[in-house]
């Protein structure tokens, strides 16, 4: 097999034409689309609907290239959305894509290219989000992403990006009327347990914890308990934990890698250095106009500091009524990131609990070798 | 003489007993304070008044030492304040002082040290504000501030902060009264013309640009024509021109330096540190502990491109209606800045029309040699 | 001919579920839509998305009843959305039908009934927005919805919808090409104009106003002109002047009315009042609950007072960088007229230029007799 | 004794002068103030200083004219701030003053006039903060502010304004290192325990509820616990419990009289008009201007409905990332009560926790009889 990844900037949330024009050129094959990472232009809150305009938009126009209906394509491929373009950021999207070899396109012995995998689990219930069910649902469907990606040993993954189901007003009213109690029935509470409990189950799937660290009191109070390979986010619009499995393999093919490193902090550029290095770039302050060139999809993954301070000092974010948190975090490291690559087209997500150290977070990086 | 530069931290708005501490215990003698630079916790518009009551509290405290009224010192001591602390950012202020030489402490031949003079011009009519007359005026309080400073030539000038009277309603009124006419009677409108005409004054002073680049037509509308050393802002709450330059100079001593440039982008990386190298500080990619023990203050201006882009791609700033751009500008150039250097301590402003290139700006700093 | 009016809410501006129920059910028969009026839970500025989103999934499901292209139907039915539900107000969309008369139903002499017509005018090019050309087209499509409704006399005419389009920076870019000038390339400033051409042509085609009163300096300037019927909204989705005319005529069946009256200022609940009394009800102090079943809509046009005072005492909404004026505005309008009429289903938008007098607005009501 | 109020505004949050002036002419005696109720154009959150910045020129301002040092006079006069100004709301204080009758002033037999006491409690620790200890020390306090009005019986008062401190990090460590417990750590949330605990001590005082209703386990999850004459907040800013008493009583002079009503839900129109009707007011629909002028104090307490409906109908305020919940409903209460008064200068402040229904808050009238 053979990854390809391509990035595309959008007018607007509903503004898809970008890779419907690749399409229509022949460079991008429909048929081979396996999962879509993006960022959208809403507040990345509760109320950001740009992410389910976006999501409409992109199953309707693939729906129109495959022959196959729009709700179909939403159950089987991963659309992974952050709202928020904070700051420096760009809309836009990264599409990637699998094909078989070109025959005798499998690398030389000793070398790796980019695997990608993708599994749904089943669908979840309320009372299993921010629970052990959770943590195992994730798990399995880690563990079913690699195997979908020919990936063996935990050493090959890279980087894990998962979508959990949260509860909902609705579902929790479902929940108690069958009798389960919940973790929380607060929507926004459920998204945190949700984004730990998928930290938990790629931590576990990794072998980075074993199961009785992942303990579920554990979860928003213990955040030495942390994976540095999971990306999470939750939200209303997903029943099932949604999948996307990147590494590098030996029994791929073409030109990619990907390479992963933590953020100790928001100020750790040293941690942002390190993840390119592993993709063979190096910034001297910044990326090399040829080596932009090499890049298909940075994905930055960010907290702000719970306990206030960064590097000692008091930052406001936590308690500003006017600009979400998480808004203010996002615009810092993208600002950073973008900065240090030269290219503001950067995935920044917030909601980094237990992904990564506490107050940093995490970087991965898809690029040409 | 020989100039003393100290940071403090803030609780808030209104809490300025880091600096009071810092006189009871010696460090400081409140006498040798020429000029205040910080950052308070607002939102940086029209209806921030954060910096007015950090201003009201420092000049309440300062006049308990010095027996001067508060009102007083708040019309010889500039106080620039720039509301918003977004992302990682750290409410703070920066303290200038100037004492006598200690004896023999001038510094060996070709050796320069830090230098730092304040004016205010007279104070400015509403029908001046954007025009010829403005920029004549900052020219000349600049011109004021380097003889306060010793300063002879304008190579030795490295920064030039400036804050500007606007138009406010009652001054509006007031001119069309007298029959006066104004460039603009909106008072956000003129703030902007107001830190046009700044910027066109220190260019002015520094002989960056002739006079007759300096036509009132090219405000807001040519920004090829710039200075790349002004940092200004504008607020109701000035009457004058208020000017502090910072210099090096032979004539100087103690161990201080300011080092100045430009930001092509708010992506530019390498501007940052060159401003860094121009003080013997080499960030790879962070500054060390060692070296940001030296860093005394940090200041950058910025500013959302105009034309919607950054590097080629789309940014949405100028197109929220919920966070204003210059908080989304300011949050990402303190992102970069603060990681570059390690410490969220960072003056950042917004509004940097004329001020280092368009989409860009610049950035100063103070440190020990 | 004969009205019908249905409301319907939300759970979201991607859902449509309740329209498509209802048909489904047998009580809206979808080929008897004529138009939208709604309003969705986004901001209401420039990157509101949330109108583009339930438009795109409206005319969607629409298309499934009526085997007519998406794309078809968003040429011929107007669909004109507020973003914005600030403080109370909730989420819900106006439904317009129009049904051939069930034989003998056609009211009796002297009886008036709802008519409702629309009209799309020729695509307008750039350089006509907030020009006399953009007037001009606009009353011609207000006589053509008339023509439309059957209403032969401006005094039938109760309340008029306009959509019209604005300058975005592609169309700025090809009239320049072209060789045309524009009145403003600033896309804010030209929604700004287009809704002032708007109300002009509103004013021009019900006799409110001579063609002479409607010069086009009086745009933005003069706002003594101005049309008491008028509810403009201009928006980068539309190429076309799209108008919806609600009347009073003889010439209709049902039981629906309509009614329309100004509002002084943003405290004037007796305007309220007087727009209900229209209708036939008393509000003493709210609407009886056997009154509130007879409304199926109510449309507020309303702006913050551009000159800082309502009643004499400043307001802070033209200053607030934190919340854009015109959400301040609809949340006021909203708990005042929500409170009057014990419902939160209003539509309430802000942009009211030259829309009844400055710094109030106006109210229309859709009830039955 | 005799109470007298008058109302102010203010240009900015530091802009006291309106009141100085009134006592540079005479019409005021600085001595006779003893309390204070305004709201300041800032956000209304934990990162509001506008309130602190208007406290600050405040106790200034009367110090100069007092001879008294400000701290001392912030620890004996209640000001209670509410920050946000939301839509058409105008920043404004009420002055709250005490006189000697003057002679034969007494009201007749039978009638009433308004009484004003105020108390404040010891300071409280920070484990007392939502639990029982603070509820009685706010009912102490009640019964102590009661006594210094001269009112005897609890039907005699009619609105309760308490300012409670909450937990700060700070008071958390200290309580910590004491060994103490604590309701709970997180400073937003200890400040609605300190409003429920508020509200509860002033059912307990005037004898609403008895002490067995008032079990620390209701508080913010049974909300049919409530008082109707309550309106509570809570800042870092204090640490007793800090009460304002208005009653009406035989005892008083003058032609003032306070009267307060409950609102159902925040359309409750009627409540408006009960509380107004008990000060003999009859809006209809507006308050005329006569009647307005009688009118020295509007005080409205509102809350976001957190079930999510309001007539049945969804709301968004709980699900906005962009605008806090707190700021939506005052803007849309502000709005409604404005309507009816004619008149923006209304206290507005959210956070009303069991004062008054749930969902619905309460209003209290202070006008001449």
């Amino acid at each position: 097999m053979r990854a390809e990844v391509r990035r595309f900037t959008m007018a607007h949330p509903g503004d898809v034409s970008a890779l419907a024009a690749a399409i229509d050129r022949g460079e991008v094959t429909a048929a081979s689309i396996v999962a879509i990472i993006g960022k959208t232009e809403g507040n990345g809150g509760v109320n950001d609907f740009t992410r389910g305009y976006f999501t409409q938009s992109l199953m309707l126009m693939l729906s129109g290239y495959l022959g196959e209906p729009a709700e179909s394509l939403k159950a089987r491929l991963p659309c992974v959305l952050s709202g928020g373009t904070e700051g420096v950021l760009s809309p836009h999207y990264v599409v990637f894509m699998r094909a078989p070899d070109a025959g005798d396109a499998r690398p030389p012995a000793g070398r790796f290219a980019l695997a990608v995998g993708t599994a749904f689990s089943d669908p979840l219930p309320a009372e299993a989000v921010g629970r052990a069910a959770q943590v195992r649902s994730v798990a399995q469907a880690v563990q079913a992403a690699m195997r979908d990606a020919g990936l063996v040993s935990a050493s090959e993954v890279q980087f894990v990006q998962v979508k959990c189901p949260c509860v909902t007003s609705e579902r929790a009213a479902d929940a108690l009327a069958r009798g389960a109690s919940l973790r929380t029935s607060n929507p926004g509470r459920s998204m945190a347990y949700a984004r730990a409990a998928g930290a938990f189950g790629v931590a576990l799937a990794l072998g980075e914890r074993t199961e009785s660290d992942l303990d579920e009191s554990a979860m928003l109070e213990d955040f030495s308990v942390q994976s540095s390979r999971a990306s999470i986010s939750s939200g209303v619009e997903v029943v099932s934990n949604e999948v996307i499995v990147l590494g590098n393999s030996s029994a791929w093919s073409g030109p990619l890698l990907v390479s992963c490193h933590v953020m100790q902090d928001a100020l750790d550029i040293a941690g942002v250095t390190l993840a390119l290095e592993g993709a063979g770039i190096h910034p001297s302050p910044q990326v090399s106009g040829v080596d932009r060139a090499r890049i298909r999809g940075v994905f930055v993954k960010c907290e702000p500091d719970r306990r206030g301070r960064i590097a000692g000092n008091r930052h406001t974010m936590l308690d500003d009524t006017d600009i979400d948190a998480q808004r203010h975090i996002r615009g810092a490291l993208g600002g950073l990131v973008s900065g240090v690559i030269g290219d503001n087209r950067i995935f920044v997500s917030g909601g980094a609990e237990h992904q990564g150290p506490d107050g940093g977070g995490l970087l991965a990086v898809v690029a040409e070798r």
